[in-house]
């Protein structure tokens, strides 16, 4: 039984307790395991990675590359498959490309490991690059790392914007958060 | 690709950033996909719900039930599989009974909807229950209704001990608990 829990939990996300409950849900019901089976079948056979951006697609169609309404010269730049998702989602109206990761030399993510060469492939003096990466270290440092190797060959080169989240508490907002968000000032009135 | 997630989520355990989490994984990765299958199967196949105790049984035996070397005449009551799991592993060497809850009116969970007629239906003069019940409402309400239904039918029935858990500290404790671990205190050296 270990072993099978110690199966379950190699999927990111599904620690030791839900790996349990699991088990034992597949274990008691025949019907909940014959829907998850279908369940997981479904998904092995309408959606694959796109071969461009790697987002996915669906029954053979991506929602950023097969689009014909979004700006194929604004290239939205995130470091996984759910930030793409937060994009598509949002009002943001160019396409993507997922890197599969962030730089992270401590545990061995190189900038090789990444969708960086294909990310440069996609590029031309008509784009623009938004680097829409986590603002955390890693983020910035791979951010940077694009930044650099880009320069001169794109369009633009832009960075999401740093400040405060809606909700968010001047207290607890750090230094560098605060102050840029001071230099990033909006006008609501002109005096 | 939402409808796929809620499905996922109806799995006790899979909250909505583990069900994307999977999906993602079961789509990148073909092997992960199959070995997913193959371990749900495993479970399916291997694994079944004890007809006695609502323990389970590996390959028609249940490890407690079946057991040549357990008390047959000391019953452990808990409210679910994951707990009677504890029980297993710890020094306790009698056997099992699994309530599949604990009642909680609130949510509709009526003493007929637990395994309480099969934990009656087991007991005699000889036997002695161990209500080990999680020490909430719920649980307390429980072990109350059983104790009360019980009474007179059973040898012995008794409640496991409440105290104040390794590493604890009494300044974080409540009163009831404090009170109890003093009124149950251990002898440890004999004046």
């Amino acid at each position: 039984m270990d072993e099978l829990i110690e199966l379950l939990k190699e999927f990111d996300g599904i620690g030791q307790k839900a790996a349990k409950k699991m088990f034992f849900q597949i274990m008691t019901s025949k019907l909940k395991k014959q829907k998850l089976i279908e369940v997981i079948e479904k998904i092995s056979n309408d959606y694959e990675i796109c071969e461009r951006c790697f987002f996915y697609k669906y029954k053979k169609l991506c929602s950023f590359c097969d689009s014909q309404i979004r700006d194929k010269n604004l290239i939205c730049v995130v470091s996984d498959i759910l930030n793409a998702e937060k994009i598509l989602n949002s009002k943001f109206k160019g396409i993507i490309h997922v890197l599969n990761g962030e730089i992270n030399i401590n545990k061995n993510v190189h900038p090789e490991k990444l969708k960086i060469e294909e990310l440069f492939a996609r590029i031309n003096s008509e784009v623009e690059i938004l680097l829409a990466l986590n603002l955390t270290f890693e983020g910035e440092v791979t951010a940077n790392y694009i930044a650099t190797k880009l320069k001169d060959k794109a369009k633009n080169i832009t960075r999401i914007a740093r400040g405060i989240p809606l909700g968010g508490v001047l207290d607890y907002m750090d230094n560098e958060t605060l102050e840029d968000a001071i230099k990033n000032r909006k006008i609501i009135k002109k005096g």
